[in-house]
Parts: structure tokens; C-alpha cells; sequence
């Protein structure tokens, strides 16, 4: 009986801590402002919690199957790097690609009068390039990773890279900075 | 004669105070990151020394005469009041549109194999509007400024204002936050 008795105290207690444990975790990855494994990208990569207030690398609009238009954002080395020229990238950098769908605006259509007004509609999907000379050599020394509404989708890195060995002589970044 | 010579020294200790004098004030002026007269603007709006470092509203492809394709940046205030959907802006929102000339890119193209990939070419201007509702009350509380490679052009307040007036509602800001 003693020994039921102490079985169940050992089963009961695991169970709390198990659950406590689990609850630990999730809220300090809430703090961190990080979701669960689902956030978690492509070669590690996360969404950064502040990308959307970096400054603008260029934007374009991507016709065809895409049919967005998207801004290139990059975090403070990244801007720094462009702004100077320097090449390659450093380590540490990171370029967001943020695009949404491609719409016409009636609004502003109306005020200029005439159609002629593209805005941006639903946000499709934010693409990541993450610099680390070591850790991504074999693609270029950049890591790939895409996120749809904030949630890490499966991405063969390969492919990103045999797409952007055209510009290997500007490491592998397509987009140029745009003054103004 | 004596009386010639004094009036000589006051002429010529007038021209020297007057031309040290302008210079001194292009010193102080070029010190605070700003060139003379030509950077002030409509309403008497300078260009933010900082703007190009601002986070992204929202991006936009405008065809017809335009032929552009650009982005809507704001300072920490409008970034802030955006999010929160806070209506009308308080007093010291700056939203800057900063646009290109809409290109193809060949390079782009190259990749994904048919035309569908347009990119900011060269600049265009940058629209500012900012927000004092007592100073600018005539317009809606808005200034209107716009400048072309740094240097003011002249804008007729009025007739930005009489075409924002559709949008009064959303305090006459036509651009909506893009979030991604």
C-alpha cells in the first residue's frame, strides 16, 4: 500500500513537473518574442522580432507568377555595408525581402484620374539572407530561409543559391541600395 | 580729409563684417548637416537629415505619367501611431515618399528566365508631409514639401491638400501600413 501510495506522490509530481516545465519554456520564449519550433527556419534561422522597422534597401515589383511588390529591408550592418560599397558583406548581415500581393488602388485611381495605381495588397511571404561566412559556406556563405505569416517554411537553400550565383561578384545580393 | 578716411575705414569694416558675417552663418549652416536657402522647403520644411533610415509604410508602382515606383517611409512617430491605427497623427509625424523611375531589370529577368522584374531606376523626388495642426491648420494640418536631389522645389500646398481631401477621413493620408 506504502509503496502505491509513493508511486503515485513520483507519477503525479512528474506530471507537474513536466507540465511546469513546458509552460517555463513557452513563456520565456513569448519574452523573447520568439513562437515555438514553428518560427525556426531554414539552417536556424528565425525571424528577426524587429525586422519590419529596418531601413529600405530598394524596392521593386515582380511580375509573372509572383504578381508582388516588394521592399528589400536590411538590418543596421547591412545598410551600413551597402552605403559604403563594401564587399562581401559581413557577417552578422541580413537582408529581408518583404512582398505582398500586387493590387490596383480604385482609390487612388480616382483621385489621379485615370488607372494607373499599384499598392500593396495581402503580405505574401518575407524571404531572409543571413551572412555567416562558416556556418553557410557551402551555399555561398549565406543562409536562406522564408516565412509565411510568421511561420518558417521548408526551403532548399541549394536552389536559393544556384539562383543567386549570378551575382556571386556582388555576394550573391541581387538587389542594389537605392539612393534618393 | 580726415572725415574721407573715416568714412573709408566704415565702408570697408562694413563690407568685411558683412562678408565674414555670411560666412559664418554657411559654416553653422553646413555644420548642422543642412546646405543654404536651397534645402528649405515649402512651408519652410527641411529634409529630415536622417529620413533614408526610417521604416517602411508601404511600397507603391505608380504608372501613367508617373512612372515610378516607390516607398512610403515614416518617422518613429508616424511608424508608432500607424500601428496602433492612431487617428488623426499627433503634431511632429513625417511621412516621407521617396520615389524612382520604374525600370526593367535585364539581370532579374536573366534569372527567372521572361520579363516580369521592375526596379528602382533613378531617383525621382521626395514628398514630405508633416504634421502641425496649428502651423499648417490651412491644409488640414499638414505641410506639403517636396525636394529633388536634396534641394527644395516650390509646391503649391493648396492643391496637394485639395487632392488629399478624399481621404480626409484617414487624416488625409492616403498610404495605409503594410503589415507583413
Amino acid at each position: 500500500m506504502a509503496s502505491a501510495f509513493v508511486k503515485r506522490v513520483v507519477v503525479v509530481a512528474a506530471i507537474v513537473v513536466g507540465v511546469v516545465g513546458v509552460m517555463m519554456t513557452t513563456v520565456a520564449a513569448k519574452r523573447n518574442g520568439q513562437a515555438a519550433s514553428p518560427s525556426v527556419g531554414s539552417a536556424g534561422i528565425r525571424l528577426p522580432p524587429r525586422y519590419r522597422d529596418w531601413a529600405l534597401v530598394s524596392v521593386a515589383h515582380e511580375a509573372g507568377s509572383f504578381n508582388d511588390i516588394r521592399a528589400i529591408l536590411g538590418n543596421d550592418m547591412a545598410i551600413r555595408a551597402y552605403r559604403k560599397g563594401q564587399l562581401p558583406f559581413p557577417d552578422g548581415t541580413i537582408i529581408a525581402r518583404v512582398a505582398w500581393s500586387y493590387v490596383p488602388s480604385e482609390e487612388n485611381d480616382k483621385v489621379f484620374g485615370k488607372a494607373q495605381s499599384f499598392i500593396a495588397g495581402a503580405p505574401t511571404n518575407v524571404q531572409l539572407m543571413v551572412k555567416d561566412s562558416k556556418k553557410y559556406a557551402a551555399t555561398g556563405g549565406w543562409g536562406y530561409a522564408q516565412f509565411t505569416k510568421g511561420k518558417a517554411d521548408a526551403v532548399d537553400a541549394a536552389k536559393c543559391y544556384s539562383c543567386h550565383e549570378p551575382v556571386k561578384a556582388r555576394d550573391f545580393i541581387f538587389t542594389k541600395y537605392a539612393p534618393s
